[in-house]
């Protein structure tokens, strides 16, 4: 079996510790692993780090290889550019030899956080098993904690085995209203959609030739001559796995996860998986706080004192402050804009 | 006329930007010139720099040195160990040749604004030809601008000269309470007491020895013996010159001053007197703000942003950052305490 991680991403979200290359997989935003290690220390013993490969972008790769010493070299891919899902893990499977293509592969992202690893693994085997024996394509869920308008979700069909709660995916869907996010989490009728996948590598890039012929064609024809890389990969349709392959698949199957799971995708969400100190604040850093409570307060570099405020996102780096309410911090990416209006790359 | 400016203060209102090595005195709150060199900035035409005497601890000396390279380097007197104001002016005024004893002196607050120096300069011009004709002692007072609690008061007496304002003061009062200081600001019986004193300094050395037996006999000895200064200095008694000689003259004149004086006491003093910028914001460095108002801004290195929020006080300095309500800011001595309680010497 073998894992792909993608590492591509870019987020703005974790302004002012995430920058263009320093991105939120990179980050150790809770102890010393970062997230992308993380990813990598939760397969073992199902997938070994020789097992994984990594598809990120030039700008990063080094790092990456830097943070994985485990991984071989030569299985941390770097996009000549970014073009999105689709292109990202075609590419990155025809990049394996043939016996792992015909091995089931894990798609994961780089940047998700599981508390319950030993959950997580088990729910993957069975996953595997499923692909295993059927062929199958397999889209993992999360069992929904509330009624959450910010992800897609998998619309749960027939049951396909009474034991493992194995179920076809009756469809995928977009982002929904609040209202209609509520009637999804309490009529328990859909997963969200963590972006984990499994297939038979070579099944994928059948299924991805088939529904996208020009990926299909170009990823032979970079197969072929791999020196043409650089110039054919950037003319493949920039186009996400969800588009290209999942929503057309006739019959795709899912399993539940109910391992602990966040997409961090906010410093709101990394506040809620910090556990608060006895004054109520969660602290990650040299911090003090004075009659001030429910305050995430996250330091880099330096102390972050506060007095008598409530609520607040306090991050400090060796370059910047940010200050906001904790509930509003999905608007971290208007302060990125502004400092892109203003060419402030120092701070990019 | 010579000026002496009383410059041992290590007040820790302005943490983080003030610290035991850098007080207030020494910071450019406002633009690029530090409190100190803007309080000898304003002093001539009427007093030169070569005129100006600057008394402070040993600690601070070198630096004011630097900060002051037009004032005489043996005119900057550094305190063995810190003895309130009374032994301070008194071994100050003790070391001046005799010619400058004899002029007369005005002791100032290293560390305070005064918006109008041109406005300022004329009544210490009008205090100053009242001390030489009649040998008097003058506190200057400022006209209260609202009914502060936080402040002493002097109570303004019978009038001495029509045409200057000049008064007797009544006499001083200590902080009142909040229904008292209202009385004294309707009333307009009463000024704030600025700290600026004049008096012919071999008036004053008089006095002080007259009132303080103690001190005027170890200010001789050590005009005598100056190498046992550091033995000496540290037994005066430690008192104002309030209590020591103000409060106990027969007489004493004022002159109001009318000049957008403040004491720049906190951040949010600080906030009253910097320009909010259109968004309502006062900032100074390099700044950020979405959607947030009427916050102070303040980055002596480094950037910072802030998004939704109001009537904060956000400083940022290389080594640490504060947050607070701005009507909270004197608090933060709070915030120094407990580092002191952890020991955090680095911070202090």
């Amino acid at each position: 079996m073998q894992a792909l991680i993608l590492a591509g991403g870019s987020g703005t979200r974790f302004w002012p510790l995430s920058r263009r290359l320093r991105p939120k997989q990179l980050l150790a935003l809770e102890g010393e692993r970062s997230l992308l290690q993380q990813t990598v220390d939760r397969l073992p013993p199902i997938i070994a780090p020789d097992a994984v490969w990594v598809c990120t972008t030039e700008a990063l790769a080094d790092d990456i290889r830097q943070q994985l010493p485990e991984v071989p070299a030569n299985q941390i891919l770097a996009e000549p550019e970014g073009r999105n899902t689709a292109p990202a893990i075609g590419w990155s499977i025809r990049s394996m030899p043939e016996t792992n293509r015909d091995e089931t592969v894990v798609v994961l992202p780089a940047d998700h956080r599981f508390a319950d690893a030993a959950s997580f693994r088990d729910t993957l085997q069975l996953a595997a098993a499923a692909v295993e024996q059927g062929d199958r394509v397999m889209a993992l869920g999360v069992l929904p904690r509330w009624a959450e308008t910010g992800y897609g979700y998998l619309e749960l069909g027939e049951q396909l085995d009474s034991q493992t709660g194995l179920r076809n995916v009756a469809s995928f869907t977009e982002k929904p209203d609040a209202a209609t996010a509520q009637e999804y989490y309490q009529g328990q009728t859909h997963l969200w959609n963590a972006g984990i996948f499994l297939f038979r590598g070579s099944t994928l890039l059948r299924h991805l030739a088939r529904f996208e012929s020009e990926i299909g064609r170009g990823l032979e024809l970079i197969a072929q001559q791999p020196e043409r890389t650089a110039e054919i990969y950037p003319t493949l349709p920039s186009i996400s796995i969800d588009y290209a392959v999942m929503e057309r698949l006739e019959s795709i199957a899912t399993l539940p996860l109910d391992c602990g799971w966040s997409d961090l995708g906010s410093w709101e969400a990394l506040a809620e998986i910090l556990i608060a100190n006895n004054d109520g604040n969660r602290t990650q850093g040299d911090t003090l706080a004075i009659e001030a409570t429910d305050n995430l307060l996250y330091s880099d570099e330096g102390t972050v004192a506060v007095l008598g405020v409530e609520g607040l996102v306090v991050v400090r780096t060796g370059d910047a402050v940010l200050v906001m309410p904790k509930n509003r911090s999905q608007e971290v990416r208007r302060i990125v804009t502004e400092l892109r209006d203003r060419q402030r790359t120092d701070l990019l």
